[in-house]
């Protein structure tokens, strides 16, 4: 922060608004979540019809006092920062601007309006106020844990979609008098609704072959969710382990491994230099 | 127990209904164990139209009883303990009352009598009775891996829910027309549901487009389960690990947990005594 | 086998029907296997109405077949074993007589006919002819880890049938007017296909306050399947550790957690003592 | 490859179509890889009959051309390998042909238009081509933890199927009644259904023994998925574990694998080089 800097009221506001560390940008993040949440919750009563019905002028009010106040807000995110471009069509610039634009546009065309549910989108800027909680650390080990077992879960993701094309083509042709399976790609779908457990039941086999089938894909379904759990386990397990003991070596026997309160080398009784 | 107290019966009461080490507050904890769960059978079976026409008056019999006894133990344990309102007004102190009231003012208003099913939520005490047994270390354990990894399941939890509020407000966007999606609650409801991998098919989508995104979240919720399995057991290997500590004291500064092959004190330095 | 046994033909039977390492035993072994897969195959086609209505005769004759098989198998069991009541009365003893008693008392009286489909039971002998097999030591390894969590998973299944008791409860007071909660025992039902995410949907909540709660036991029901998972896993983990390192102790330093295959102490360097 | 092959177009060749390592061989793979998912999204989307209707024409040139192209590739393939015979047999080879055949045979027979559909499979050489890719460490990692768990896991899979014989065979003789419990293999798939937590609800108990026994394999499923679990989870840990040893070699036998903390080769007893 330049004191010298020709416009300085622009260098604090662009503390208070990207900024999370000062007691200021922490209160702007807290009332801005706030005012989110409130906005999916006004979204989310607004859909149900008789809700709406009795409430409607009330909606109708504090729906253009949020969408003005996000609107102020995006304007002052793109005043107060210095490319403003690169904040207008980051990810997050353009989910603020799509969680106010539908409400202007709905003046003039009717059928846009709906799509201000996608205010719900910036509910994911809650990930990053989150970074002020006690719960940083967690959420840390969290996205690490994803982060190194990212590889292997995409293999399997892979896998598992290669597996589902196959079975559902194979499941086409057996099942396709059966009233569910009309389509390949509906197959598909079946078959992920199938191998992941969740059954709705909309479709189901019904030929002696097609449940046949279906048991097979069930009991891989249940088999293999094992591996997704393995791979983040033990990556769990490893950060865990990490965590418990320091990577310096001893001076005298060179072992490392030490837990982390340890003053002395395990193996030899030496002292050991902490930082 | 200062055997000078002025009102000794009400110690001796204290140590019978409130503790759970001396041989008669075992047999109170497991008597009152077995009325609990008497009473809770007694008002499922109840509840059951074709035995409650047969059986009607035995049911009103029983449940008096059960009430009185209730009732007779409530009151014992307000007298027994030496800050009633402490009691009163704790967990545990309001399911217990709201386990007998409901019954008496039954007999004024009609229409509370099927509050007395909140009898069930007595049998949480169960978990107090469950100290007595041998399986007290097992349940320690359990519950010591689920305090551990509290926050980290807390932060999982919170962005599961983010997800369901953004994809169920999705979902209601792509199938609004569909017969279940008809509102944004239900939507988050129906989103619960299948990335829970619950899978009911009250709420199903029947549109291609709604079909591919309720895939990609039977995918993710088939993935992401890894994520609490991975915490839990983690934390649960951490536990079973820190047993291959041992507990031998350092005989220089007493500290204990050293590794299994430790020879020195990771503390003091001090040599160890070897078994 | 003492050969001068009053009965010498008696001990090979013996030895025949319930020893399985001998080559004799073995063969009987397989022999009873393939006769209880076939008649448990035969009872599940029979069960279909399109192929019993063709093939009656041929399903008539082949069951009378195996159930005298099976009956000459009960005496000859019975012959063999010095403690007949003690068979007799045992778990095998009284599958092994229902899966043969109910075709002779068809004769009589109609109606204990199907109950020949007990039979099936049979199969549970299976897992002693495993052991005949080179799998023996996975599925040791397997039993050994779910023995060594067996109290840890009463505690826990006892905890999810509290939990589904009072949601259960709870459910039938809000829900109380849809169709599917009739009453409590049923509601309970609800509640365990929700919370193991089976989810049927022959019953599910149609009222908000219902649907939310039922929202919290499925996201409940997906958290917490991380607990037998941890439970067993970490078991797995530690027999899987356990088997890697010796816990032969190094002569000079004291140093156990050897590599099976070392043959100095990876701390000081000494020879280590093999068997 | 001899240079005085008499043939060397066909070492070429060999080296185009069956060799991922040179530069060419890459590229007729990802190629061949695109033309596969050209023809399955091809076949998928022919499938759909409201697409199929307005694009008939461009379906059927695209399908002949792809028939054709892979046809060219099949013919290739036998004559660039030294022993065809072994090609043609192999389960690449089949699934080759099965990809080819149905179209020329449809000319003169109707119905076995269909199994082009079949050409799914080709999928699988996905697998083959994922080699070239930097995910070949990731998979290579998924394949061993399953391949080294793979007979824990057939004897677990072993078994849950004959608990679903048992039960499913149970609940044949108790609900037979009801309207989904036809025929014993019916109850078993409704069991395995229900074990493996998928539930479509097509089939579901209505009388109360019924719902009951349907509780315990609920339970039962929600508990025992821990067991694949645990089984894989232990095997990924291992895994990682062995990545602890250092790949440092002994400098007197060459052993390697040493513990991270090791100071002598556990095989000879030398003092190992520590960086």
């Amino acid at each position: 922060m330049d004191p010298k800097s020709p416009q300085p009221w622009r260098n604090r506001l662009h503390e208070i608004i990207y900024e999370a560390d000062t007691p200021k940008g922490k209160v702007f993040d807290v009332v801005l979540l706030f005012f989110i949440l409130l906005s999916v919750v006004l979204v989310a009563l607004e859909s149900v019809p008789s809700i709406n019905s009795s409430y409607k002028d009330f909606f109708h009010w504090a729906e253009w006092c949020i969408t003005i106040l996000f609107s102020v807000e995006y304007l002052l995110r793109i005043i107060a920062v210095k490319k403003p471009w690169r904040y207008i069509t980051s990810f997050y610039g353009i989910i603020d601007l799509l969680s106010t634009l539908p409400k202007y546009v709905a003046i003039f065309f009717t059928g846009t309006q709906s799509l201000i549910a996608l205010r719900a989108l910036r509910l994911l800027r809650v990930f990053r106020i989150l970074k002020l909680t006690r719960y940083i650390g967690e959420s840390n080990t969290l996205v690490r844990a994803l982060v190194a077992s990212r590889a292997k879960i995409l293999v399997f993701m892979f896998g598992v979609l290669i597996l589902c094309i196959i079975f559902g083509t194979i499941m086409y042709l057996i099942e396709s008098d059966a009233s569910g399976f009309t389509s390949i790609p509906r197959s598909i779908y079946w078959c992920i609704v199938t191998l992941t457990t969740v059954g709705y039941g909309d479709i189901a086999p019904t030929t002696n072959l097609g449940q046949f089938i279906a048991a097979i894909i069930m009991i891989l379904g249940y088999g293999i969710i094992a591996v997704p759990t393995g791979i983040v386990t033990a990556e769990f397990a490893d950060q865990n382990r990490n965590l418990d003991t320091n990577t310096q070596a001893c001076p005298e026997c060179m072992n490392d491994q030490h837990k982390d309160e340890a003053v002395f080398c395990h193996a030899c009784g030496a002292r050991l230099n902490h930082e």
